[in-house]
């Protein structure tokens, strides 16, 4: 059984946790190790639920923050074990999972061994099956089985997010819109009614739709419609009786779920438009007393997030919850996937200066 | 292995025939059947190649006609063995392959075997491998192995023309049209390019084209252009780069295959246009004598051909060409597939007296 020693540095953390590969479904032996190294500490109430680990201090601080990381990835694909490499010149730590988010979850199991006296009560999360179905997600898990574990004045996740305070989250909504046709043999085309055809006011709308930006408490959020699948066809000679149009709307943190459909219809309205899912953005959260304090102390600059993460979970719980990560979102589920040395000392740095003076 | 007995009514000989399960690349056991029943016929020549059977006369009549029918069937779907049914009263042989073709391949076999000093000389020719890729049909070797067989100054395919005489084919022409475009996550749309968005006016020309109906030999031909199917879309949360719209353009035997492609290219101006297939129409033929000489003889209404048959192969190599044979072309593949017993009657009673009073 692989085991850690938290006392390294943060990027000699990431390079060994990288190093442990936690595909999602795969994640047993990195929580093991974890477990292994947190369980011991005296300042730690550990709980573990499947492949995730709570892991709470009870000080009986004013104010409790919870601070979460996943420790599953994508599939590796020829990109482990790890590689120091460089970036004109700069140090970079290569290799499935460094990115997303291992280099965030190492920064956050250092400062966890580390901080006996927080400023703050935290609540630390390292949680399996992220990158998959969010009903399979071990925060899904968690949120029956210790809902308490989701309960504080501010969340952080450390998802990346290039060293920036990324708040909130666009809400992401995917519909199918159908048209349906007759069969017919296609030399015989009269006799049937071509269900592609009919889909082609879909494809128009959406060509020309402008998505809009929408400032939600001063970040402002750029939606988008976008088609992203078609498919209709039965065989190259017969006209077509189905076609359908998978369409995703990002939208801005201000629209409800519902809302997010209510437009998605008005824009596909006189087509059969089914939700297939469904989840809500996540407001910023950047006005209260505590997250105004932690942008102050880490030093950056708030920026919206486009993508969905799990911040949303806790805003809908009416946490306040931002992104704060080392690593290049653009740069997650790369094959090339890699992050830079300074930034993961950049996060420590910001999060250990936070957690230490309230 | 299975015999067939040719002094049976046409009806009875499609029962044993359709009982004799032939999907293509199965053909094997009905060609052995019917060349152990033809063979011993004294006035044809046999020749066999893989399961295409062709058995000619050679009594030197001024003219030769070809009668050709293919032996293989679309896969069989609980519709086998036949059965007697009754639509309104009129009497029906049920079951895969009595429409295509078998029952017009019986009343060949039949007069193959009864009219030994026809009018003509005849080239009978039973074939496999109809109902797949052109280049696998037993024609598709025939022509390599025995152009003669092709030699003629008339031929008749018995493919299901509900007893009527259907002159020529549409060609069919397929093609992919393709947009491209540049994949990005689809929470920042921006960064990408939809490629399925880029589709959108295939799609409008294609449901804004009006087919045309063009009179080729006095016969009306009517065209068709249909997006047969598309496809596009790499993952729900990421704008696609690529978005292909498969397009069957079935065109009157008065265009050449060139002239067809330039008339798509045309429509598609702008686009990326594969051609995937091309396949030239055949004009009726029905203006020489000895066509004349049929339509009279067998007393029906010349009509067009719209779907592409092996009449095709014939008239590219100047042989005036028709469809004629019992069954409701519409009935072709269907489950429900079922042929008139009376239908059987007409087509036989028709070809044989065509040939045997020039």
């Amino acid at each position: 059984m692989p085991t850690l020693d938290l006392s390294l540095s943060a990027a000699d953390l990431t390079r060994a946790i990288c190093d442990i590969p936690s595909v999602s479904d795969d994640e047993t032996a990195l929580a093991d190790a974890i477990e292994g190294a947190i369980r011991p500490l005296g300042h730690l109430e550990v709980h573990r639920d499947g492949d995730t680990i709570v892991a709470r201090t009870r000080l009986g601080r004013a104010q409790r923050v919870i601070i979460a990381g996943h420790i599953d990835t994508v599939p590796v694909n020829g990109n482990l074990p790890t590689r120091d490499v460089e970036d004109d010149g700069a140090a970079m730590i290569w290799g499935r999972g460094t990115v997303d988010m291992k280099a965030g979850t190492a920064v956050q199991l250092k400062l966890a061994a580390e901080l006996v006296d927080p400023a703050y009560d935290i609540t630390w999360i390292w949680y399996d099956h992220e990158e998959v179905a969010a009903e399979r997600s071990g925060l899904t898990r968690l949120e029956r089985s210790l809902p308490e574990a989701f309960e504080g004045d501010f969340a952080i996740l450390g998802e990346p997010s290039d060293g920036q305070v990324e708040g909130g989250c666009n809400g992401t909504l995917r519909v199918v819109a159908r048209t349906h046709g007759r069969r017919s043999h296609s030399a015989r085309a009269w006799m049937g009614e071509n269900a592609i055809h009919a889909a082609a006011p879909i494809l128009e709308r959406l060509a020309a739709y402008r998505p809009q930006e929408i400032v939600v408490d001063g970040l402002a959020y750029r939606e988008g419609l976008n088609a992203v699948r078609v498919s209709g066809g039965v065989a190259g000679n017969v006209i077509p009786d189905l076609c359908e149009v998978e369409v995703n709307f990002r939208f801005a943190p201000s629209r409800t779920g519902e809302e997010a459909v209510a437009h998605v219809r008005e824009v596909l309205d006189g087509f059969e438009v089914e939700v297939a899912d469904l989840a809500e953005g996540a407001r910023p959260g950047l006005d209260s007393a505590i997250a105004r304090g932690f942008v102050a102390a880490v030093g950056a600059e708030p920026r919206p997030k486009y993508g969905w993460t799990d911040v949303a979970r806790f805003s809908a719980r009416g946490v306040p919850a931002v992104n704060y990560g080392p690593g290049d979102p653009s740069l997650a589920h790369h094959d090339e996937e890699r992050v830079a040395v300074a930034q993961i000392e950049d996060v420590e740095r910001g999060l250990r200066a936070w957690l230490t003076t309230a």
